[in-house]
């Protein structure tokens, strides 16, 4: 079989790393590229994570670090939610640096794509900055993209406000773009991530799996305690199990547009379910998910990681 | 027991009737007067189907009619659900024109309210144009008002606008005057009226409950012919239903703000659960109700209508 | 000659003082009542004031107190420029309270306009509160408004914001109301205010024309000790001037709206003189005055007053 | 004397060719690149235009091309004013094609001034979206830059809506970001560029002036027959003059934000000279012009062109 090839850009984070790992170690995807962007924390910081994950798993995939902000808002980063640095609390190996490209990100993403024989795939689950600087820098990509598979946005309530989830809500007028481009779009927002769950018992087993699933296990506990005990969402890996298991979803094809005006609402995901707004639809909306078979899918999957 | 004397400002429409009916013959509520707006047709026509309704419960309720438009925007009614008159389809008697106040009712509720010993209950089942002008103009009733038991909003979905129900979409200005008025306010929106259902065997039943129960039966047969199979939406009935059984629903309280911007989100009722925007609380939000005992409880009231 | 009926609706200060004075001493205008609204200090000031202001001039015009804040947002007086009370260092006799109507502004109006055989002219130079609610509670006074000439709006910069006027800024979405009743509306906006200018000659003059020519300069020179050598700007009694002689004004006919949203611009009024936004007329904006001749229009009918 | 190094961000148009010839034949000036933009036509028309004027005047400047649209909205550009292409009616040579470099135009502009030992000037008169999209990528450029110098915005009225100019409103994100930047920005918009005219009696001398004034007589007596016998508005060479004659202009350090919200505002450049929103400077806006001495500095600039 031939490995689809793609893209993840992230801002690592541990529910980017889980999300990271299984792509990595899947038979089916082959990561050309791993571009960072500020999000979680820091462009540095998430830059820096991503180079001790892969020193941590030991694959050599070219790093590359994109924008330090979005377009028009200050970073608003979950340092609150993540830590200092997003991945505290687990003994990672010294960074990779040797992987960390020269080239910004979106250029590095523009070559990537341009030199692909198969059209690529992104998988962006962090805030939509470097794909939509992507977009506007480079329009020629759309030609070779097959499709975009993103974590972020909402059908219903937010978790960044009221109205918002955090990677569209970080970044309204990127998602804006990436809506707006008219390549196909599957969006695995918070109506999949919040019944993503991974139980206690299933923790455990990951703790046995080999050392991802011991190092989610560990920063999992560090930075959930609070959930823990409850179901743990997987957020990120909603993107990656629509890759390779996109029996898992019930999706709506549909239209979406993001506010960008509203006193509150800015960077509420309007996912037209009843064609309110009378336009055509642009993105596959994941609208349920089966908690169940997804809890098998990734403990199956992380067990393939080492 | 001392009847609780309350103010239905309307716009009816049979869902409207149904909540209305109840109110009238129940022991608990003392309905000291009808006021009209235009919602889901005009003014006109809400006015005198109020007349008609009085007429065939054979009730002398005084019904004054107000504002015959939103504060801001042009009226856009509903009348492709309601149909021409909202209320076609079953012989009513003449309306009792003589129950018509000469009085504005923002003017006919100012003086029910300052004469009343008791503080009375506002009921809105319909945009609040006129509450919000009753505010503005005569804020002294303020300190007359019981609370504020409304059908209307949203903390998910909507219903006129992706994000906007119905009665807060057709003017969210009058929402936000309402919202910010620091009276008790009980908001009955789409997550309780969504589920507050009625089904083929319960409207069967009134079918054989008398006149209220026939009416019913025939109008929703001929204006919901699409859900009269799998549920009936009882809307307005919640805010009634709070009214007189408000162990049916689980509420919360917490802030509420009406969008008054956004591109695509005004009129949206953000209800801030999580407590994202940092205010204090302004309403008890139905955010669930008991379906179950809703039907019986629905059923034993419309029972005690003629 | 008949006189022409109009009612003043104002927010004294010292300028509305003797925009009105102006008004109820000329031969032409026959002021039919004065409401009060909230504005330049709080309505039960602005109300005092007009009552002190009739004492004063022994003129038994009836008042009205109309909207104690503006329609959505909170009022943000201008008592930093108008001082605690608005008019202070003048001698004002006491106020004559029996010239108070138990009516609400909005209800006087209505029957002030309904009982007028001719057309009645509305003067209104304060937030527009009381016009707003007058039209959405009582439309049909329409048939008998001749025409609306405000002070307020601008066709250039503002004087409360950056793009936004004191008596717009104040009450936006009541300004849009009005702007879009259809009615004749002339705006004497701050394109012309600041034109008409009165200079340290002229009101030396002023002192000695009588007692409301001693009261202005005494009270001009309290509040405006600025602009007191250098020209005071007669922002209101460009109003009455306009209804006197508006051969002072170069006036254009063009489609007026107002900015609702806008972060930074709200309360701007978007004077389409150029046709950018293809809509028919709905005002005529004065958008210059011959301040020669504004000057000696001034001083000769501040002359008329006692 | 040492030139100063030059970037020049343009959508040429006549108007531009204009402001560019006379920094290329000034002796101040060393442009460095000229960079090309959506706006006035079509990328590819704009940049073609740029090598046809470099072939014309025998320059051998690098051209970079850049975005095709703004970052948000699509382009509307002006081609209702400038034509089919923006500078139809004069027989220019063949574009001169190697002189395009295959670097995008943010690329060129990142390596230009990275490599600059001087801090380089940005002279943007067009929208705004390559220097947006160069700070978003690169801010490490920021260092290096002295200031911007730009033609764009107005601090009264507007000429592409009611109150916005053509270059801002084209793309209010982009211009957003860049006012943001921090960085030093001279801003000459609508106040200076409709009072620097140039008079029926100029143009005659411009057509004697050498190829590149009969040039632009042609094109003007083709484009602009309207306000030919009554005054060109040459609103980009207040660009250029700026950098070479400040002393024509007024100027005042303001702080300036973008408007980007607002049903009818957007685009509107907020220029706060009374300081109502509270925040530093960020600008000097140009807010006069001298015209009789830029109509002398114009010409005997033009003058020094071949």
């Amino acid at each position: 079989m031939e490995k689809r090839p793609i893209i993840i850009d992230t801002d690592p984070g541990i529910d980017d790393a889980l999300a990271i790992a299984i792509a990595l170690f899947s038979e089916e995807l082959d990561v050309k590229l791993i571009s960072t962007v500020a999000g979680n924390v820091s462009l540095e910081k998430v830059t820096n994570n991503a180079l001790k994950l892969l020193a941590f798993w030991e694959k050599d995939i070219p790093v590359a670090a994109g924008a330090d902000r979005p377009l028009i808002e200050p970073l608003v980063d979950a340092s609150d939610i993540h830590g200092a640095t997003g991945m505290e609390g687990y003994d990672f190996p010294e960074p990779k640096k040797e992987l960390l490209l020269e080239e910004h990100a979106v250029n590095a993403m523009h070559r990537v794509i341009m030199e692909s024989k198969e059209p690529v795939t992104l998988m962006p689950i962090a805030p939509l900055t470097n794909i939509a600087l992507l977009f506007t820098m480079y329009p020629e990509v759309k030609d070779n993209i097959k499709e975009i598979v993103m974590m972020g946005g909402s059908a219903s309530r937010g978790n960044k406000g009221v109205m918002s989830e955090f990677n569209i809500a970080t970044d309204p007028e990127a998602a804006k773009i990436v809506f707006d481009s008219g390549l196909p779009i599957v969006m695995a927002g918070l109506d999949v991530g919040w019944k993503a769950l991974v139980y206690p018992e299933d923790s455990e087993k990951l703790l046995k799996m080999g050392k991802t699933g011991e190092m989610a296990y560990c920063l999992f506990k560090k930075y959930r305690g609070g959930t823990f005990g409850t179901g743990l969402k997987m957020y990120d890996s909603c993107a990656t199990a629509y890759l390779l298991c996109p029996e898992l979803f019930t999706v709506e094809e549909t239209f979406v547009d993001i506010e960008l005006a509203g006193s509150m609402t800015r960077g509420c995901t309007v996912v037209d379910l009843k064609g309110y707004l009378k336009q055509m639809p642009n993105a596959k909306v994941c609208t349920d998910i089966d908690g169940e078979k997804f809890r098998k899918w990734f403990l199956e999957y992380v067990g393939r990681c080492i």
